[in-house]
């Protein structure tokens, strides 16, 4: 008898649930990533090059991205309350401004120790704080009883479904392509994924005939379709919809009587145009149309793991209900109350985020030449990445418009097919595994996310610092094209 | 029509396991007493008590137990890494030692920024640190890749729930009473718990009779039993456990073939005795008997929220797993990679709690008197309370042993039961419920965490500060006995 066959536990017999869920993000090509970041860290000299590209995932601090000092300083208070019993030497030796101080005495006043455990669903305060932002944001009142703090934006999303979905044949409809996060919680929970394509001739637009389609087709089996889940901007495809296209998706949920759970968290990572919220289009429909849009129920998600705050190893975030059943929000309330509350410190971050220092503040001149610094380095990046991607033979993508990331097309010659076939690849795993193994460059295939049938593509992040990685990348790719071809 | 059943979300078409899960710790009682604070904060005075006094919950911080120095000052030079610069100043002015100084930028060098995400399991040098403690600890080496971090204990114990639990006939064997993170995770699972009872009379042992049956019965029904559960020390029992009772598990987990989920999050909490870890103890028994124990899968969680860390608000903890399948393992890898990755800055409080400074470092003495400091207050309050339950009528518990609770059995009158009969409550929580609205001292039912059948217990921590509120529960009792005789 071998040891694994008398464990109690093994492949066959664990949650099938579970083994189900694929996650990309994180998969071969990211563990590959770190053994050869571990061999460089040993000095080995055997691989062609001498760093790892992590443009795989949107993790703006492990690249270029500095935090931005009035969050970080006020966190250092909060975690050592005696820096204020010498307020003096924090100003005048250690650059702290007198409104860091009185911010953090506040969010030590509200929150108290960050070593507590706050409510379930986030401090008040914070909460009100965040209430005052999106106010402030869609011009229409929000209630802070109605918001939830997570660790996280994911950890918010974990919620909505278990509670949105009731068994195996509630349905959400999840566009692809996708971040994974999302078919990966509905495998866990084994509820249906029904996947809408997103129109990537439209610049990765959301196409309401292809949402009511794959609507339609799930309910004719069957599926009780509860809810769409619109990103915007566009995780992976850099997307940013227009207040047509957010109304388009406002009114198809209003007939079709879904919950929209629209993930947020890139709103203000956009180059062309405008964010629209969700919140605050809906807001207006119902003033334009007295009645006809109150039976709406929205789920939107933000955190402050991505925009010019980058703060994902801080894992803070929240969701804002709107025409949620107040019985509806009770079972929320428990659910969260399981796992007790949000890390507080990464609560007060996200208090931090949607309340920074404003003009005529003593530390809102440094804030903003930081926050407008890295928001131009973004841009620059994105411009840099996709100049690149044009002078690549049979590469096309559409111009940056939000969020972290390029999702341009690739095409590989046949004979590059053939030989992802031999290792059990899929031609754009394949050239993404070869792309790793000639530069170091991670990124992720685009059947990580979902694509239409006989397309390929690639995510990467236009997080990393300079370009020389852009040239290594069009440089691999002409060699790439000359070997297959 | 109403607009609630117009909504497409209610109260009878949500997930019904979510709604099944119970979670008294944060019910009704935690509510009101919520309320309460706020309408004194408030400047109310038609209240009889002027403070809240929130037993119900392990949450040290939120109450007399100060932060320990030398973490937090290493976590504000981890948020602010700016006061680098600045070493002569944090050194001569605010108080930092030079070793204070030097574990930050340790760490700094291992996790890079505490706003990027880390490796899904945790950064690989803090869980090497946490593997040399349990080195340390059990005499038995220990290896960093079976460990994985999480927010806290309480996603981890989700996390291992998760992988274990294959459909609903999955059965895991869960101590009566118990801390309801367990059952409620089983029934957001749609698991099948045992619950199997503690001895009351042996001061809340594990009684393996007991488990045995437990065990049987469930497996005569069918049930696939996977697992058993065991808090030790306990919550909210405040038992620990001997060397001979761990054994007792282990030796029957081996017979059931079961996997073991040891909760060793107050192992540090322990008043009479030692702790005995079941990892320690398990490779003492391999040692002892040299293939007997070979197939033993065991998962031990530890989390900075207890202990004299008490740093719940930070979501720190971890589990190591021993004898596990490497395919359930990567599965289990999977898993943690969809939320990404524990907060980074609690992991790196998870450091400090392992590796604390040593004896001749500078920070040692002040860290030592820190948490000797703690450690004897709360055996103090312990004690006083216990004396306190010693004096009340009908009221019986076991000499504090471990945790931060006590859980006394209480005898009410049969008018009071008859009285909590017409109000819909159990009697435990009709005597909870009036304590808090008489002396505003809240605890938690025994209910909430499940006891035998015409028994009554509640739970109170003792970490509130001072013995004046022990007096008010001494009073209230009292009146209540007298009230209802």
């Amino acid at each position: 008898m071998s040891s694994t066959s008398s464990r109690r536990l093994n492949y066959d017999n664990i949650n099938p649930h579970v083994k189900a869920a694929k996650y990309a993000v994180r998969g071969e090509l990211a563990v590959k990533s770190e053994e050869y970041r571990a061999k460089l860290g040993n000095g080995d000299t055997d691989l062609p090059f001498q760093h790892v590209i992590s443009a795989n995932i949107g993790n703006p601090q492990q690249l270029d991205q500095k935090p931005i000092t009035f969050f970080r300083q006020v966190l250092s208070i909060l975690e050592n309350t005696k820096l204020l019993e010498h307020e003096d030497v924090l100003i005048n030796q250690l650059d702290y401004k007198p409104d860091v101080i009185e911010r953090a005495k506040w969010l030590l006043s509200k929150a108290g120790s960050v070593g507590a455990y706050s409510a379930s669903n986030g401090v008040p305060a914070i909460r009100q704080s965040i209430a005052n932002f999106l106010e402030r944001r869609d011009g229409f009142p929000a209630n802070q009883h109605d918001i939830y703090m997570s660790a996280g934006a994911s950890s918010g999303v974990n919620t909505l479904l278990h509670i949105i979905c009731a068994d195996q044949n509630s349905g959400i409809l999840v566009p692809i392509p996708q971040y994974p996060l999302y078919t990966a919680s509905l495998s866990v929970l084994n509820a249906t994924c029904v996947p809408y394509y997103l129109d990537e001739h439209k610049n990765w637009g959301t196409d309401i005939d292809s949402i009511k389609k794959a609507c339609e087709d799930a309910k004719s089996k069957g599926v009780d379709v509860r809810c769409v889940v619109i990103i915007n901007p566009g995780n992976p495809t850099g997307a940013s919809l227009s207040e047509e296209e957010v109304r388009g998706v406002i009114e198809f949920a209003r007939e079709e009587q879904l919950v929209i759970m629209a993930d947020e968290v890139y709103q203000t990572n956009v180059f062309i145009g405008t964010f629209h919220s969700f919140k605050g289009v809906l807001r207006k429909m119902q003033k334009e149309n007295p009645g006809k849009y109150d039976n709406i129920e929205l789920a939107s998600l933000h955190s402050v793991s991505k925009g010019m705050v980058g703060e994902c190893g801080h894992r803070g975030g929240y969701f804002e209900l709107v025409g949620f059943d107040e019985k509806v929000q009770a079972e929320i309330y428990k659910f969260v109350s399981i796992t007790l509350c949000a890390p507080v410190i990464g609560q007060c971050l996200v208090e931090l985020m949607v309340n920074p220092p404003k003009e005529g503040e003593p530390s809102y001149e440094l804030y903003k030449q930081e926050y407008d610094g890295i928001f131009n380095g973004l841009k620059e990046r994105a411009t840099a990445l996709h100049k690149a991607f044009e002078r690549m033979e049979g590469v096309e993508c559409p111009d940056p418009a939000g969020s972290m990331y390029l999702f341009p097309t690739i095409k590989v010659p046949p004979k590059a097919v053939e030989e992802a076939k031999k290792e059990g690849r899929t031609p754009d795993e394949f050239y993404c595994m070869e792309l790793l193994k000639a530069t170091g460059i991670c990124v992720v295939p685009g059947s990580g996310f979902g694509q239409r049938e006989g397309t390929l593509h690639l995510r990467t992040t236009f997080l990393a610092p300079g370009t020389d990685w852009v040239e290594l990348m069009v440089k691999f790719h002409k060699d790439f094209m000359a070997q297959y071809k």
